[in-house]
């Protein structure tokens, strides 16, 4: 078997990057300690025994049985803890470690977890692979930019976007590029022609994807797209930066099932779980040309602030020595007790069942949503049923005497009055110079958070809006 | 009374910090619910009830029985808790706040603790100051310096300083200006003619401090200086960066107690507690200049990643927006855990008490580590007793035949063959491309980490480094 090394794109690497790659990357290793015999006055660390906590323990909620859905081996309440040094036998570090400083990967617990799953799920074609445990994968994709992006330099992105990335990139004063998307995102034949008719002044060096469950648009690339995608960034050696919080919320092919009120056991088995996901980009990524972000805010709650982030080894150290003398390290609370709960109290099996509960929770509720916006609004509206994630991206159809300026602030003005919202399209344009942008009437709504029996009231107000304006049913 | 408001800096403002100030301070506000009534199809948040913790608790230390001088009443554990919604009755928030997305500022109740006991121990004396919560003063200072400082701008800096200060700094391209120190720190009269003979190319913009304990030299400017230096400051119109993680273990001017293994009570009332610290720049800060960073780090544990940044309004909101957009917001686990520490469990009393202990143990340490040096070393060091902090800064004096190329490499060498060990001074100059500095035999000793009996030890090995390098005592 041969083995691939990852190319070296050191000479892409930002002004930071390079300091902190050829600088700052473990330079102070050599005035550490050598040996336990050393009595070391050098580290400013607190003794571990002033640490305010001696033990964190949290109950894992109850979610199986909050959905009616338990069997009785579920009901009990489990709760996990952390104690003040590693117990005999555990993986998971004590608080004298969680809650001491350490250089910027993050404990080696959480650590060794998030290795073996992107080994396993996403399967790097190259050897020289790495992971960093970041905060979240909005604070990954600021590290991840600035590896190898300086001011005024070009990111790819798509047409519309995550709003914090438009915001990041625009107070890093980088220039955005956006690419046409379609029912499955961007379109490789438009990136492809966007960079062969590329004029500079600088080149296009990066470009920013959110592959799964696209936020706003709900858009999921299909394996082929991916595959199309990663050839025209190689052929334009361009770095792939994957954003893909949503990652576990794919619904696969599972239909919008009319009418039902239950998910019945074989429509649950449609539902991909952790085996028959999409897999990363980082599966065709035979260059390390890929940037993951992996996220559990979505799985697990936003602000624990943990994620992690996969990339060639070289692109990892430089986001290590930005993490060792900033944030220092992701939260020791988080990261112990995202151990304890994945590496010791769920594990494969207990992980497996999660990810099958929160995809029945959410396509549970894009069932719903999607089902009440064909029902009530007909050819008031277009859009595709998202397979992944928490968003579905809509294109009114105004009449033409309804198609004026101003017409989405009217629209979104007058929803509110209805007593609902959705937020209008252009503010996750990257392309905000566009004055055309902020009349298209596309809306991203949300079928996650609304109370359940609130999804279907909210269409039907919405409705009346779209009546008001002449859309035809 | 005279209402004194912050001068306008917004013509200092580096490029991201105009981006953030003028278009994305608090853009999305427009597009949220206005009221309770409306249904809202538009944040994307998880709900609430499939977050994965629904109870997390916490022992807190009970560091006043190790310590041996609990009364009885303190032998009690406590427990602290955050339940899945508030209590009645509470001032935290439940985990439905603390785990869910958020605005940058931090979650409510810490932050008003933050702000009151900012206004009770600083007293700004301009009104229109606010507060945010931060990841630690690192992330703080990593933040604080982007609101005003571009790609090849000056920050004026200690002479030795905070090594991931140096590195933020090399990594973004800033020019650091050194300023001499004396044993109270950066000299006000050396800060003044390095601003009066400054040419430029750019101007200097922003200086960066760490007035109480200072990393690593230990020193800790008295109030006169703090005044003396604000007003250098105000004349050359610099933005102030105070990072002051060791405020709270200030020692005042108790003595090193020669001899003492135990401290008596009346030794204890000499230390400073909460009632006698020096207080911030804060303090005098008429102009609103001052960017203060507070840190849980050394009083906590440095792990929970929690601390606050004080300014003017305008640049607290420049923070947030940077924060909105990168980290989302500070740990909601740390936030949690100390809103219900510091608010309802130890309350005024409590921390107050937790202050003395603190500064109990390190200045315990700070005893033994000078006695020990004194007695052993003699002449063969200098340096000065620290009052604040972690951190002793001592200068080997070298026999001149000891003095050459290499000789602190060599000195650093010895020790760890002798198995002991302190970080070299030059690792804490920004003044690196001068080559003298590497020769300058400087070392930081910390008294913090090592255990007790072993802190002798150490400097009875460093003794027979000295004395084999021909030091005299």
């Amino acid at each position: 078997m041969t083995i691939i090394k990852a190319k070296d794109f050191t000479e892409k690497l930002s002004k930071a990057g390079h300091v902190r790659y050829t600088k700052q990357n473990a330079s102070l290793g050599k005035y550490g300690p050598k040996n336990p015999k050393i009595i070391s006055l050098g580290l400013g660390d607190p003794r571990p025994d002033t640490f305010i906590f001696s033990e964190v323990s949290a109950t894992v909620a109850n979610l199986y049985n909050k959905d009616g859905s338990s069997d009785s081996t579920d009901s009990a309440q489990t709760t996990i803890s952390l104690s003040e040094k590693k117990s005999p036998g555990s993986l998971v570090e004590g608080l004298d470690v969680l809650l001491q400083y350490g250089d910027g990967y993050g404990v080696r617990s959480l650590l060794g977890y998030a290795k073996n799953l992107v080994k396993n799920s996403h399967c790097p074609q190259y050897e020289d692979w790495d992971v960093i445990i970041s905060c979240g994968s909005t604070d990954g994709l600021d590290k991840a930019t600035d590896v190898f992006l300086n001011d005024g330099d070009n990111i790819i992105v798509d047409e519309y976007t995550y709003i914090n990335a438009i915001k990041t990139f625009e107070a890093k004063s980088y220039n955005q590029v956006s690419v046409g998307m379609d029912t499955e995102g961007m379109i490789p034949e438009e990136l492809d022609r966007v960079c062969s008719n590329w004029q500079g002044p600088n080149p296009l060096k990066a470009i920013y994807l959110i592959p799964t469950g696209q936020n706003p648009t709900g858009t999921t690339m299909s394996l082929q797209r991916r595959k199309d995608i990663y050839s025209v960034c190689q052929k334009h050696d361009l770095i792939i930066i994957e954003d893909d919080p949503y990652y576990y919320i794919q619904f696969g092919d599972a239909p919008v099932a009319d009418g039902e009120t239950t998910l019945s056991p074989e429509y649950l088995s449609k539902l991909p779980g952790t085996k028959n996901l999409l897999p990363s980009m980082l599966l065709f990524d035979v260059d390390g040309r890929v940037i993951r972000l992996d996220s559990m805010s979505k799985l697990m709650a936003p602000n624990l602030r943990t994620g992690w982030i996969t990339a060639q080894k070289r692109v990892i150290d430089v986001i290590r020595a930005h993490t060792d003398t900033t944030l220092i390290r992701a939260n020791g609370l988080s990261m112990g007790l995202l151990s304890r709960l994945l590496l010791e109290e769920w594990k494969e099996e207990g992980f497996e069942k999660h990810v099958a509960f929160v995809q029945k929770q959410y396509v549970y509720r894009r069932n719903l949503l999607v089902k009440s916006m064909k029902e009530r609004l007909g050819n008031m509206i277009e859009f595709s049923v998202p397979e992944t994630g928490m968003f579905v991206w809509l294109k009114v159809n105004l009449p033409d005497e309804a198609k004026r300026e101003g017409v989405v602030d009217e629209l979104f003005e007058k929803m509110t009055e209805k007593n609902m919202l959705m937020i209008p399209g252009f503010l996750f344009s990257a392309d905000q110079k566009n004055p055309n942008v902020k009349d298209i009437p596309y809306f991203r709504a949300t079928f996650v958070y609304a109370p359940l029996e609130e999804l279907d009231m909210a269409i039907e107000r919405l409705e009346t809006v779209l009546l008001e304006f002449g859309c035809k049913k």
